[in-house]
């Protein structure tokens, strides 16, 4: 059996939080967490779990629930987008757990309450609402976390101040089952229309900072400069050729962050900072790049006369997925699209890895359109879209 | 005979001009073009030429003039300053001039003309306001010059175009003599109080951009990534290795700015735009590094699967001083400082490479503390600035 859900009511809702930030190309989002786009698409959603039947919760953080009640299944993910993003990274999670929770209710299914975390995408930190919410990350130590350009989480977060009703109580869930675009190449290219998690892939982030002597580009020599961008293209050459020997193909590290300063053409840059990221699914493997990465710096720091300085440590270690809620999840995937679905791990980072610290846990993958993510153009066929739908409606009523 | 140049006046109309804009540590300065600060400082400016008794005018773009009558000699430099800049890295050939100026209509000395020219330190391009006055850079095209946030010179400019008078015209100007410090370390590490410029270097720049995909930083394999940073850092690696063949110990090359897109932790990042800007005192070596440079950006753009395209190439081609000015430099210098002067190349860019398509021009420079300039703690001492302003009024004296 399966509870009635309408595949037309969450395209609509779908849609519907696509226009708070909608921007760019095709159906691109500007979302960033506590942004007023963010927040605005936050209140639009409390609004949602009420209509939904379901009691509103906002927590310090600004991770909004909707809750039903006594024990109940957690079904979401995440609302802020990156700083260019697609309209279904974190939102699908939500709006089916929204539709299927409302479904749920109208039909005398079972109870289910939604959530939807504050900064997955890491303008803050990594995953900072999830992260705060699981206690892998204290309240005090993200309160004093900084964006790129200087502002403190605490400040932002003031934004959303009037919304906040408390702490939410994780006791109260039975399980957590979040749905998400798979944002990578593999279902696009395989045909197949489900992905079921059996793992997600850990993460370290760390900035890194470069300082040198910032001088006039006509007058010093190259012999005598000490030059921060020159510094950072040689640890990025050096850490390249390092990792092969600690890498496997399915590891991936990544510098998309770079800030020079003062940033002008007639001037030796004297500073850079730049965000250094790393994952893979081992443990022990995360921890022998971190080691890599910072002997490549001081050695860099080193021959190019710099100050080497970093920010913390951030990250979340590799998970394995619930073996129950996974099997309802494989048992729904294979009656609603047999032959058309399959077991993989998630490469990308998800609010699942820091709510598996508190209760059983899994994840659904619904096929990206050429694997782009993180980009206006990152898009799904809405037919997909609702058998993701099904499927995970499917393994609900299930558990 | 010497005019009867007010050193206390100098200094103190040194550090009134340093009020705008002041920041920073030390004696720091952020007076970039057009800025309030500019715009504040080149009307208190326009306010000094009248009270000393010269005519004030001003052209659309932004240079300020205070004219002598009849045939003068022209003295100055710029006020507009870099992002984060000293109080004497232009100010000092302005306030000299209005020293000499006034002092010589008090003394009955000869006709002596002062300028400030706009946007030296190349917000919009390089050595803007003088390039346009000179004829080197079209005003239509000027125009349409973007600073490296994406505003428009035209735009920028409209700011102060109630100062604006018109066009001044060079031909009522015997020559240009530009005093500055050296904002290198030659001066300093011998002890010499003054440099005589025998000619300035020629610079060549570029703005390049390398776009490949944006994509999400866990999900995209390396091999599969086309990473716009790391295509930078190749492109800088094989530059550097290439130019060894090209270059000289004097030639110069700085990558000083870099916009990555969209510039997120989480994000491979799609864009990269960077400056490219090349120095040295032979034009042809500067056009044998421009094939260097453009065939390097094409290998990497072919290895890194990127598009490369670039914007204008700016930039200045190297000249000689006048003999005549260069001579009474060197014989005022002998008189003032015997034994503590010197004949030396500029390897900085300034608004006499320009004014020297126009007129005999000339230069002497002061020592700079450390050879540091283009930063906050740019300094020279005052008895240094004062020598300096007595070598130029002596040789005024004598022309």
């Amino acid at each position: 059996m399966c509870p009635m859900i309408n595949p037309d009511r969450f395209l609509s809702n779908l849609h519907h939080l696509r226009s708070f930030g909608a921007a760019g190309v095709g159906r691109g989002v500007v979302r960033p967490a506590y942004s007023e786009a963010d927040i605005a698409a936050r209140r639009w959603l409390a609004g949602q779990f009420r209509q939904a039947g379901l009691t509103a919760r906002v927590d310090a953080m600004g991770n909004v629930f909707g809750l039903a009640e006594g024990p109940s299944l957690l079904l979401g993910s995440h609302s802020d987008s990156q700083p260019e993003g697609g309209w279904l990274d974190g939102a699908l999670g939500i709006i089916a757990g929204l539709e299927i929770a409302r479904s749920s209710r109208e039909n005398g299914g079972p109870q289910v309450s939604v959530a939807s975390f504050q900064d997955e995408e890491g303008r803050f930190g990594v995953t900072t609402g999830s992260s705060v919410w699981s206690g892998q990350l204290s309240d005090a130590r993200a309160c004093t976390l900084l964006d790129h350009t200087g502002v403190q989480l605490s400040d932002a977060r003031e934004a959303m101040a009037d919304m906040v009703t408390g702490r939410v109580d994780p006791g109260q869930f039975t399980g957590f089952i979040e749905m998400h675009i798979e944002q990578g190449p593999v279902l696009d290219a395989s045909g197949d229309a489900i992905g079921v998690v059996t793992g997600i892939v850990g993460i370290r982030d760390m900035n890194i900072t470069f300082e040198g002597q910032q001088n006039h580009a006509g007058t010093t020599p190259m012999h005598l400069r000490r030059d921060a961008f020159q510094a950072v293209s040689a640890f990025n050459t050096l850490l390249n050729d390092r990792l092969r020997n600690v890498v496997t193909p399915q590891t991936v590290w990544t510098i998309g962050h770079i800030a020079l300063h003062p940033n002008a053409s007639s001037i030796v840059p004297g500073k850079a900072t730049f965000s250094m990221q790393w994952r893979d699914a081992d443990t022990d493997r995360l921890t022998r790049m971190e080691q890599v990465i910072r002997d490549a710096a001081v050695d860099i720091a080193t021959r190019h006369r710099m100050t080497f300085t970093h920010g913390p440590l951030l990250g979340l270690d590799p998970v394995v997925m619930d073996g129950r809620l996974r099997a309802a999840l494989s048992d729904a995937a294979g009656h609603v699209v047999p032959g058309r679905w399959r077991e993989m791990p998630s490469g990308a980072l998800h609010d699942t890895t820091n709510v598996s610290r508190l209760m059983p846990a899994a994840m659904l993958f619904v096929p990206s359109i050429n694997g782009v993510s993180h980009a206006f153009e990152e898009d799904t066929r809405e037919e997909d879209l609702v058998t993701g739908l099904r499927v995970l409606a499917r393994a609900v009523s299930t558990l």
